[in-house]
């Protein structure tokens, strides 16, 4: 039976089989209602990846670090600023190093009432780490955000959606509420470990609803910020649209180093307007989404 | 007689000429009149690829998987919904892995009264592949609908539209009607091979007429949704107008994946609209065109 | 003197001078006036490739091949039919094995009163070829050329824009008229070779005014055809409109299997619409404008 | 203590706390208040970096030289009329080989009441220098800059802005006034050099306010033109009008043989228009608004 990665033509239906079904979407758990009877549930958040984006990389350029630090020096503040004036909460995934980089936002972002969730140690690409690692990088990481904000976070979002075959066993093994990386639906959904129900509810995330990919710039890399902010804002606005009309849920992910600069901090804006004058929005966390869903679906409770 | 593919210009006019002549498009088969006198056919197509477009390359993101997965579940039923209410047919062309994955989805396909299309066998590049590997993984592709949707596919389209140097002879070995991954006109046109007339109908496709050039992420190789969905639908729909106003062919490449999400799906509704709002558009599977124009053409039958 | 082009700040003064000075911009040869008292002149360039843009990269894509043959096919008689229904004429620049593989598009071209111009053997890059190669590909293009239309070429332009250090002595050895593969003004100049004057007027290019840029679609090399047509034509116009404005040239570089689509070919409609609605414009051929700034510099008679 | 590049995720907080502080944004040197009570200053620059942009890479294709030889010969002069018919000053920074390739344009830049700033000597990248080598280049090429126009530039821009270990340390013992090439705030702030006040004055920068990232055509390289210069111009104008709003400082780079073209400098016009329609607007030079910060925050004088 070869498993010859560069020849999957050759492979046997138990080769293929095994690896569409190692990690997939199980359930639906799109409940029957939000709470308080609202038609549609939003959910912002946002990664502050901060000098973590160039970390990464080896840490070499002071312009991308520098880029990285707009983050947590304007990002951010205008970020907040904007969630408080329109009263709605938000939840922050931070690499354990960006926050022991920003103590204070990390710290803020807990005290203003939003949600801080896990989100990688240095915003490493988990399939390069053996299970071992990642698992020690996972555990460390939410001991790191507790440790600063108080309170042991309940969900994870992998640094780049990078989901490696170790991500779900370690998500079970830390005992999360939900994870918030995968895109095999526009609606929570439980995920399958190599068939088997886990009782982790998925909160889908997809590139579509996600600033960086349209306003990315990486002078090596060949990318660049072609889009304009009006069509992305265009873009997330039919994803809410639709969302709405089918009584669904909308995530939003969001960078303050990318929306939070000054051409394109209107987006949010505009957003959470646009949401406000639909009928029946509810705005929460990504865990009051995960712990409605579960509930609703009478899954053992968990974190 | 150098034929050093890296120093064409050495090329001896032999060369050259057996290149450009070993797969190409010969007469038109454009028909003096579409069925019951309409002025223009719309052939819609939808790619089913799913988690076949990350097998295809080792299958070791599950990131990627998930977001193939939402094809299979959001995208399709979204679409199939689409033209139900519309009421009009269109061809599924589905990698037989994927109808494997999806059986479900491929008998409905057929049962709807649209037509499943050979399209691979797990989404290989044939460019890769020598010729009996090729016609193996071909010939199991077209086995695995017919077993699945209980009707033996006519027509294929090559994944990636990777036409090799041996798909042209395998076409004509399985006596198939027609292909539809070549793009050397608007209009439909019979193929030649090393010149000579084979009777089969090329249904001619364009990168411009494909969802995917426009809304395709690749995280690692630098592709990004930068096109914002309503300039793709300005293009869709100027080509379906000229096609229209010359009385020609219009085909359409989506994949459920793409076209299906929330901020997409209105494109493909508002383009069967417009098309409905013209006078005489035929809306019919690519079968049924390739049938209409060989027999005004005075083909011999086929399969 | 170190000339390692690795390390050039390493460069003596002589070096970068050098290399600066090897071919540029001399005078400008803007005329005084323009013919019949024109404010400003137009010329429409189509560089009609087809084929030979994937056989110069080995021609193994069949799919690219047909992408080629469509330029051929469709393009070019459509491209035909507005020019004659404007009445304007434009310059074709024909790779020689274009031209064989399309001797009734050569031909047709120089009957219908448009120019025929060089554009290298099989789209060869000249930078890859040492001096001899590409004076006999450029010679034998000449030739071939000419025993195909009845009239021998006047002017060059180099397949992508590819001037090597040896194009400006073999431009100067054919006795040429003009080149248009440079870019180092808006107007005409001409060319100065090592410092000295040439006689070769320059009628400058730019890939703002090429649709290839926007259009191109390279499945491998990550190229997308990401900006609309309409923004496309916005760009065509507003150099257009400032070209007229400042009494000056304006050169357009268009594909038939680019912008000969049936989403795409208003682009060509309505930039001549445009052009013809703005006071005094002479549509002319490269040769013409080229003869035009000649003789009115003073230039000595050439090809 | 791991410093492994590839493997950050080993990294002990000493090695990433070290690569973050080396050069770091410090204190906010945004000012109470703008000269003359203004709300806004808005400081325009130019790269003016011509042919350099082949040079640094070896200086082989000669297209790529014209494309840089027009910056000189049409952008600059028209951005330069521009400028004068606005009554507006600027900042132009042009690498030393640029200056000495058009010592005019170095000269005419200062005689205008411009100002002229470093720019590297050839537009090399820092980063690929040693220490010895990067300064000898800074030196060199503010002697240059001196000696063609007569004054002694304050400024520093590095080309790429491609800030190495090294830069912060040349720029402190040149003793320069204020740098402008990173990107973590859009106030001013004080360069901080391993986590020590250092007085240099720095005007950030971003690839949002660059021209170059949505203007820039490599053919090799994959990058295109695709954003539509009035997206841009929607780009550059939100950025203007939030800087405004909160009271700030608005840089804004951009290049003569980017901007210099004729469908792109109405965006340099429009946005002059603008900035002059909004109440208390400052235009000043970077030297004149580094000065006015450095004042303000009783920074101690420089040069």
């Amino acid at each position: 039976m070869s498993t010859d990665a560069d020849k999957p033509w050759t492979w046997s239906e138990d080769t293929w089989r095994a690896k569409v079904e190692h990690v997939r979407a199980g359930r639906s758990l799109a409940p029957a209602r939000w709470k308080d009877g609202a038609r549609c549930a939003v959910a912002l958040s946002f990664d502050s990846d901060h000098e973590t984006i160039e970390l990464r990389f080896g840490g070499a350029s002071y312009g991308k670090m520098s880029q990285g630090q707009y983050g947590a020096r304007k990002g951010t503040p205008r970020i907040m600023r904007l969630l408080e004036r329109h009263g709605v909460p938000a939840t922050f995934f931070m690499p354990a190093v960006s926050a022991l980089l920003h103590p204070n936002e990390a710290r803020a972002v807990g005290a203003s009432g939003h949600e801080l969730g896990i989100h990688s140690w240095i915003h490493e690409f988990n399939s390069r780490l053996d299970h071992a690692t990642e698992r020690d990088l996972a555990l460390r990481a939410a001991d790191t955000l507790e440790k600063l904000s108080g309170r042991r976070p309940v969900g994870m979002r992998t640094a780049s959606w990078d989901f490696s075959p170790y991500t779900l066993k370690i998500i079970r093994e830390m005992g999360l509420l939900y994870d918030s990386s995968l895109m095999a639906d526009g609606e929570p959904y439980e995920l399958l470990d190599e068939g088997a129900p886990t009782g982790i509810v998925e909160l889908p995330v997809e590139w579509i609803r996600d600033d960086a990919i349209y306003f990315n710039m990486d002078r090596m890399a060949g990318l660049r910020p072609y889009t304009g902010p009006e069509t992305v804002l265009n873009i997330f606005q039919r994803e809410l649209d639709l969302a709405h009309e089918e009584g669904g849920l909308y995530v939003l992910t969001m960078h303050p180093h990318h929306i939070g600069h000054r051409s394109r901090i209107f987006i949010l804006d505009e957003i959470i307007r646009h949401a406000k004058s639909l009928p029946g929005v509810w705005f929460a966390t990504h865990e009051e989404i995960a712990r409605w869903c579960a509930t609703e679906a009478g899954l053992p409770a968990r974190a």
